[in-house]
């Protein structure tokens, strides 16, 4: 028989590829066949993703990250397909925010970004997809964009430097010194699908605090992002989408053309999902944290779907869950498994996260052959 | 296909009965069948279980529990078989001791005890199962033997009140007065048949404190049942077995020439689980906690051997587990299935027990026929 193990990450516990490998390790024997696919949602952990379910490779280059401090980042490449894959938070990631005033989102700055295109054009890509997420940046894009030759002036027609603090400033734009064949390349950017730029649920409303915004300053940079994506909009209407990634979302939309995918939709291409789904008697799936209330948008919910469309039954490992089974069927999970085999704290079952997949795993196939 | 489920029960969370009827409820449908044996060590639930799986009935009767105080209490009796079923719990238990001085076990005796054999023989028993367990009282059966006739003397030939605070002055006793009949029947013990009446591993030594002597008692407490022990004994070499429930075991042993069963054996025997296993498919059992060093001796563990000398499979709901797998399967538990599914406190999964094992139940079942 043919099993398809698509687990997403267990954060702060397992990656995608650790998890997988587990199921693998447990399952696979003469009689079953196991293929992995490495998942993500889009944001940390889309790039190893895909590099994992492509055997693609790992492109080094020095970069510069959201505070303008030089670093080593890698991002992917797909050589016969000429694309790269970088992910945001390489170098503009939440992880480099150290309350200080360099990291304060109004003057942080994706440029980043910028480089590692840049880098990847200079590689010969001829696509590019970016994972949006995982970022400590509120910039809009200003970063990334200035960096591939956009330019922003105020009223008197000065060059203003491209962070958040100069968002007012910002009288209009030019992209007559855009970096040649940059509007040449294909980019796809794998995202929270729902984020949008402003308002409650927005990327300063939603994610401001935790970026670096004091509550008192919310008010005031929401006005300036406002002001400043009516610049990037240019009469449009802004879209879901727009917000992810702290805005990067609209400016590479807008400005680089980019296509806005889900991570479900980007993995299933390059894991040739589908194909794989075809063939399989079974499909593993699951995730850290499962509540019956919060299923829709999720990967592994998406993955379950497929599998549901195609009557091929779907087993989902979970560090816990919530909720009732009949919502959990109704998304085509038909049994979920939580690896949890004691009372413990959330502490100890991340620690042994591990160990009790593997238990979880050696248990559910036990069961699965028990009675025939 | 046939089931049988024999699931011990969860302390402070599920009976053997509750926790069965899940299994049933889940499991049985149209072709699967489910035949639920009501399990228990000897100790607290042997009657209950004996009567459960006999369909026996109650006799209710007016005793004196441990400080002599009147109690209703009651017996199981199965008509059929003129057999009665006492628990030592209803009228020694723990459950009376409240720290005064009329519940230190120098004043507490079985005396209870004996007015249930009593009563069971006027009701015409020709066998009484006694299910010793659960007791506050360590009089070595002083109680329950006065009770029926024996007399205890001291070196002066005065008859002496049978309390644990005379067993020094306990110089010789008789059985001429004992109650007429009272050998005529048979005597079974449902016990821990590994406690022994002195020693570190003995009645005093290792329940005294729970039964509310003083550290600085014990020794005296020891010396005195020892000298008592000695007298009942009579020159025999004390058995495993003896110590359970505070030395009722020795009484009811050599006395009333009783038959030590463990509580596996009686189950066994009352419903008729030999067969019901020559007949089952898949064997269902469990316990709130199972850890792999510990599995001698267990009533589930005696019915998982049973199931593997037959080479049907063994199924376990635990609430939780602890252990290699390996360990479980020597012991013929197949599969260990733990009923916990999210992080959770050891209050907070024994209240949510029957709700858990009804989920684990249903995604077991479904696991053992998504693949058929």
């Amino acid at each position: 028989m043919k099993i398809v193990t698509a687990i997403d990450s267990m954060k702060g516990s397992l990656t995608s590829k650790q998890a997988n490998q587990i199921i693998v390790d447990i399952f696979a024997d003469d009689e079953i066949e196991v293929t992995a696919v490495a998942i993500a949602d889009g944001g940390e952990g889309t790039v190893d993703s895909i590099v994992t379910n492509t055997d693609g490779e790992w492109i080094e280059t020095r970069c510069r990250n959201l505070f303008g401090e030089e670093i080593m980042t890698k991002y992917g490449w797909l050589e016969k397909e000429k694309t790269a894959i970088i992910e945001t938070a390489t170098t503009c990631g939440i992880h480099f925010l150290d309350s200080s005033e360099r990291t304060h989102p109004l003057y942080t700055n994706s440029t980043g970004l910028g480089e590692q295109i840049l880098s990847a054009i200079q590689n010969g890509a001829q696509k590019i997809i970016i994972g949006l997420g995982g970022t400590g940046t509120i910039d809009g894009g200003l970063g990334v964009l200035s960096h591939l030759g956009v330019e922003f002036f105020d009223a008197n027609g000065q060059l203003l430097k491209p962070i958040p603090l100069n968002f007012t400033k910002i009288n209009y734009f030019s992209t007559k010194n855009l970096f040649p064949g940059i509007l040449d390349i294909e980019y796809i950017l794998a995202a929270d699908v729902t984020s949008v730029i402003s308002g409650q649920e927005g990327a300063v409303q939603l994610y401001g605090a935790q970026k670096g915004l004091k509550n008192e300053e919310i008010a005031s940079f929401e006005t300036a992002m406002i002001h400043y994506s009516q610049k990037i909009l240019a009469g449009d209407i802004s879209q879901a989408g727009d917000g992810a990634a702290g805005g990067l979302g609209m400016a590479l939309r807008k400005i680089l053309k980019a296509k806005m995918v889900s991570g479900l939709d980007l993995i299933s291409e390059y894991s040739h999902l589908e194909s794989l789904l075809d063939e399989a008697d079974l499909v593993v799936t699951g995730e850290g944290k499962i509540d019956a209330q919060s299923l829709q948008g999720k990967v592994p919910v998406g993955i379950s779907m497929m599998a549901k469309s195609r009557d091929i039954p779907v087993l989902a490992f979970v560090g816990s869950m919530q909720g009732e089974i009949e919502l959990f069927e109704k998304y085509g999970l038909s049994v979920v498994v939580p690896i949890v085999n004691e009372i413990s704290t959330l502490t100890k079952a991340m620690q042994q996260a591990e160990e009790n997949l593997r238990d979880a795993a050696m248990r559910t196939k036990k069961l699965l052959f028990l009675l025939q």
